[in-house]
């Protein structure tokens, strides 16, 4: 039975062999294990197109230990699935017929498109759900997928012939790198970008996500580096390029962050990406973690609609830890209804700080689920820890923040660590959601009064009906506990009974 | 409904009022809040053992303040309990339906015996379930208990006349402090223990655990002076003894480790344990975080039988964070299999090593509940860190480091924290431990091969039947992985396939 709750997605890429084994768990896919093997299928393509017997020897072997690994599971719960050389390989079904014998499960040779819509789809999951088009990249061993989309549906899909194996063979023959084929086999990818180029430049983005092992590594080297602070820049491009032609051989390729089982294939998925931004004239190239084997997950389990995937991941990390829904909902409720009251005198007034408030209150008390004691501190470290898909670092970092500092003191350390034009905007909200919780220290339905709070400049004032304090003597002893704490940060807390 | 699971309990000591929340999960209680107040009960009894209308009133305030936290939590769930103080104080009735009025809960007033119960239930649910008996000391404000118990059960219950607030009163007047005065509030406990002292030591017992704040202040000088390494010792008592009769005013009384608003009864506490230990030839005690507040819960959920409470907690923490008892289970049965086979020769053969390997066996996947990515990192973070009732500081600490240590690098810097003559062991268990995880790596039913394990010093040797490693390849390539690691830590795995 338990077995019935797995999934497993493996994709027979031309370069390596990615497996991912999950389960569903309060409605998040949670991934379980990972094994890739870099099997080089597409470099097994000989003249003739068929795939060579040591080439199917080795992608058998990799396969035998994936089988191993998920003998247990279903039929209907795994999906495997051949790319572009299993698209083109002329022997390929009786290779799959061998395959589909070790693994014990139906082989799919998805079509090119079809490829380029699972990508977009482990992509958009990996990603905010801000609303706006998106160009999604992805450079394969033999092909190259390049799609536009919105939120979890991709618009446009198209896989081109092109990959970092096969132009390796193509370009860059016996691992010999010169000027003047790096500039060929830009000029190739250029050539591939130009049938697609028109249409796509119409639709339009707003920005640019690259998938795939081989845009990962691009970006890991321009960051190692300095040449960009996140994902890949045209700059970057460029100095890569150079780096790249003043080796002249792949074996004295010796640049920082580069991993040696990516330097064979690093030249031509460079020269490949840099046709794409010259020809699609893109600057900036944010890299996410999803790819082809996350959006096969999604597709088995049907789960992708127009959700916000923030909003699931916080209901599902509530799910996962027990948060005590009424009291994170009262707490939200009274934070964001103070926040709206202090939202523009304290420029807090945008959609992203108020998300991130709401987010930080939902989870105030997550950590109770490791221990009550310091759970604020606990609380903290399952934010920064979990994953939570859609969520950048930056935002994740931003809510553990909140709820570091929901109590106790004042978070000031942890928000320094962060950019600079953040910090006083997390410390108010911060500040609105203290004060919530304390409200609700009592955790029961009496109906939290009218409040009026009013910000200036540093100091908050915190109105009650006349009485109400009087009659609530832990709130005030709370609010009271909460001023020495405002003033350790510079900010006064004024409580006025009326 | 929500709250209908939460509970609570108050303790009306005759120095400080605390209250706790909690709320039933997963078989253990949660704590979700607790407040104390010093509110000196004891102290505002007048020479006609009448509470006086100031002490009434800071009373009365404090359990304002409570009343508000618990207000939504019905009858049944709170339990109020009045000791000493109000056991003497000769307008207690009046004092109690003002409070009770305040609180919306009815109050009792415990005899000195159930005091006394309720105390040891709360400390046996903090301590290990080492069977044995134990003697468990309390001192309050205006009473001190001793219990001598084993598991669940206390066996004998006293309640005395002495208590730190009542002896401030009686020989330390204005907070002068002199030799005479100190030994004769010693001599004046040594003769309270002295009514139940033969009977006591008839049943003895083979560990002092000492509960109470009073008692946890003593220990935290005797800790941060350097005059024990744990709990308290007769020698620790004898150098307290010394530099809080040379301070001679309570106010002049700078003991590191001493919080200030322990200062005016520490003197006091001093003296009655200080008879304690003479007069029972106690040498050591341990202090113990359990107290009449979480015996009140316990006494509450009708939760106490002989089970083994790390037994409890270690299901409980499984369950909290779903961890998938199947595949824990399997890892374990295999781990216990193994350790059983290499126990003589690598000097394991120790019940409390079992438990460990047992334990970090069921839980090493526990750290899936906040990522796949380092899970293991993460359930250590998760066992440090968790309540764990019944486990000492050290036992929690071995089982992470086990939960550290099964997959990806030997903790060998984890383990150098460790006590010196801990190391060893744990790290084999660490690598029986691995192995046990490498081999269920397909998560299924699959029976496991019978295997010989061997354990010469510094190497190991896996015999598999013939041809067995051959047909599960995946095993194969983990266990040759394993080999690395192992390598690393200064031990050899040979694979026997015969």
């Amino acid at each position: 039975m338990e077995h019935g709750e797995h999934l497993a997605a493996i994709d027979l890429g031309s370069n390596s062999f990615h497996m991912v084994v999950a389960r569903q768990a309060h409605g998040e896919v949670q991934i379980l294990d990972g094994l890739s093997e870099k099997v080089q299928l597409g470099a097994g393509l000989d003249r003739d197109n068929r795939l060579d017997a040591d080439t199917q020897e080795r992608a058998l072997d990799c396969l035998g230990r994936f089988a191993q690994r998920i003998a247990g599971i279903p039929r209907g719960s795994v999906r495997v699935v051949g790319t572009n050389t299993l698209r083109q390989a002329r022997n390929a079904r009786e290779f799959i017929e061998r395959a589909e014998a070790v693994l014990g499960h139906d082989i799919e040779i998805v079509a090119g498109r079809e490829e380029a819509r699972l990508i977009y789809l482990g992509v958009a999951h990996s990603l905010a759900d801000d609303a706006g088009q998106r160009l999604v990249v992805d450079i394969g061993g033999g092909s190259t997928e390049l799609i536009i989309g919105e939120r979890f549906e991709s618009t446009e899909t198209e896989s081109l012939h092109m990959g970092c194996v096969s132009f390796a063979q193509r370009f860059f023959i016996d691992g010999n790198i010169t000027e003047k084929a790096f500039d060929r086999a830009v000029t190739a990818a250029r050539q591939e970008v130009l049938s697609i180029h028109a249409n796509y430049r119409r639709l339009g983005w707003q920005q640019a996500v690259g998938a795939s092992g081989t845009i990962k590594a691009i970006s890991q080297v321009c960051v190692d580096n300095g040449w960009s602070e996140t994902g890949v820049t045209m700059e970057g491009l460029k100095k890569a390029r150079k780096k790249v032609i003043k080796a002249g051989k792949v074996e004295q390729l010796d640049l920082k962050g580069l991993r040696e089982d990516r330097r064979a294939i690093f030249p031509s998925g460079l020269a490949i990406l840099y046709g794409i931004f010259e020809q699609l004239s893109i600057e900036q190239m944010e890299v996410s973690g999803g790819a082809l084997r996350e959006g096969l997950l999604y597709d088995l389990l049907g789960r992708f609609g127009h959700e916000d995937v923030r909003e699931r991941s916080i209901q599902s990390l509530m799910s996962r830890h027990h948060v005590e829904r009424t009291q994170a909902e009262r707490v939200c409720d009274t934070a964001m209804g103070l926040y709206r009251q202090v939202a523009k005198s304290w420029q807090l007034d945008d959609d992203e700080l108020a998300d991130t408030l709401r987010w930080g209150a939902l989870l105030h008390e997550v950590g109770l689920a490791v221990s009550h004691s310091q759970f604020h501190k606990h609380g903290a470290y399952l934010v920064t820890n979990s994953d939570l898909p859609g969520f950048s670092r930056q935002e994740q970092q931003a809510v553990a923040v909140l709820v570091r500092g929901h109590r106790r003191k004042l978070p000031l350390s942890a928000l320094s660590e962060l950019p600079d034009d953040e910090q006083q905007g997390l410390l108010r909200l911060c500040l609105v959601l203290r004060l919530s919780a304390r409200l609700h220290h009592a955790r029961c339905d009496e109906v939290i009064p009218e409040m009026v709070l009013k910000a200036e400049g540093n100091t908050l004032s915190l109105q009650f009906p006349e009485h109400w304090l009087e009659e609530h003597p832990l709130t005030l002893a709370d609010l009271e506990q909460e001023q020495d704490y405002f003033r350790a940060g510079g900010y006064e807390l004024r409580l006025v009974d009326n």
